[in-house]
């Protein structure tokens, strides 16, 4: 595993406001685009894994009514990336979601861990897979 | 529209770093000059429009009272860059605000989308104009 | 003093979020290894300066009982960044500090003003000072 160069740190940086504006926007088509046609998301603290776009977008789809009467964004920090020698880059960072209801009052979904695998499809970034740990103080 | 190079859009994180620390520090005449001499800022929500340094620092300076007892911050995330043909830039992202009362107690004003546009004058960026909407969940 | 090359903006960027995720998975030998043999870190707003890697680690280890039962997590954000003629960075941010309990919920722990000192030591970057102010309203 090697760092990135700097142009392709801010290339990955560009991918996230991209796809997280798109998943804020709800919309869910272009945002699975950001993903491979295989691409996997496992969100791992409700031991729940979806395979391909279809899968992801039909699950979208039942979960877009939880969101109703709130506007949701993802605020990401402390991007570590680091590329393998078949040139996909492994991407850790930190997740924020808030959830804005009517008059501007926030409300907090977590904070999350999330790992991701990129690779190049066409020339442009996308995932190939998604790991989401809700963050959970270690017992005791 | 294309996209910027990174060294450009390094640059644009750098100018919204400058701008908030100024707003953030209530440095309202340092500020305002991180807009041209025109600039508007245009509050959807709000239906006001300001047009011009002078009218935005009046606005400012009235506004100030409303933020004693606090010490307010601004998180932008997912900046979206576009350069058009005569080198202005398209920057889109959301905004959350924070108020800190004393003892620490953070209070959130809300999120944001907020789009500008980017103009360079005598070799650096300023606004040419601010549109922010507040996020205000879909009826329904 | 001078403005940063972005690509050496990048680099600073990437030691924050190395730093930070180090800081959050409370993996404080690590941590302090960001920091120069003997730097030191600086509370303003409780009086207290640590001076030297074997002071903060003894530090962290009494105030690590204190996170028990919460995941902490550093959000920072409009990293100022100015280059001094001997080559050190002295670096400004805003530093929002969130506690996640069990079951996903979140609390902060105010918002702070940080300004380090970064200098280069067998070519990697690390903090010579670090200067934390707690967010506190103006009086009046």
């Amino acid at each position: 595993m090697a760092e990135v160069s700097a142009d392709l740190y801010v290339e990955v940086l560009r991918y996230y406001a991209q796809q997280m504006s798109l998943l804020d926007a709800q919309d869910i088509e272009a945002y699975v685009e950001t993903f491979t046609e295989q691409g996997v998301t496992h969100h791992v603290h409700r031991g729940q894994k979806l395979e391909g776009r279809a899968a992801m977008l039909a699950h979208a789809r039942q979960a877009l009514p939880r969101y109703r009467g709130v506007v949701v964004r993802h605020w990401n920090d402390n991007y570590l990336m680091n590329e393998a020698d078949d040139g996909s880059i492994t991407v850790a960072y930190g997740s924020l979601v808030t959830l804005t209801e009517a008059e501007g009052i926030v409300r907090f979904e977590s904070t999350y861990a999330v790992t991701d695998v990129l690779v190049r499809v066409d020339g442009r970034l996308r995932a190939r897979s998604r790991t989401i740990v809700r963050d959970q103080p270690a017992a005791g």
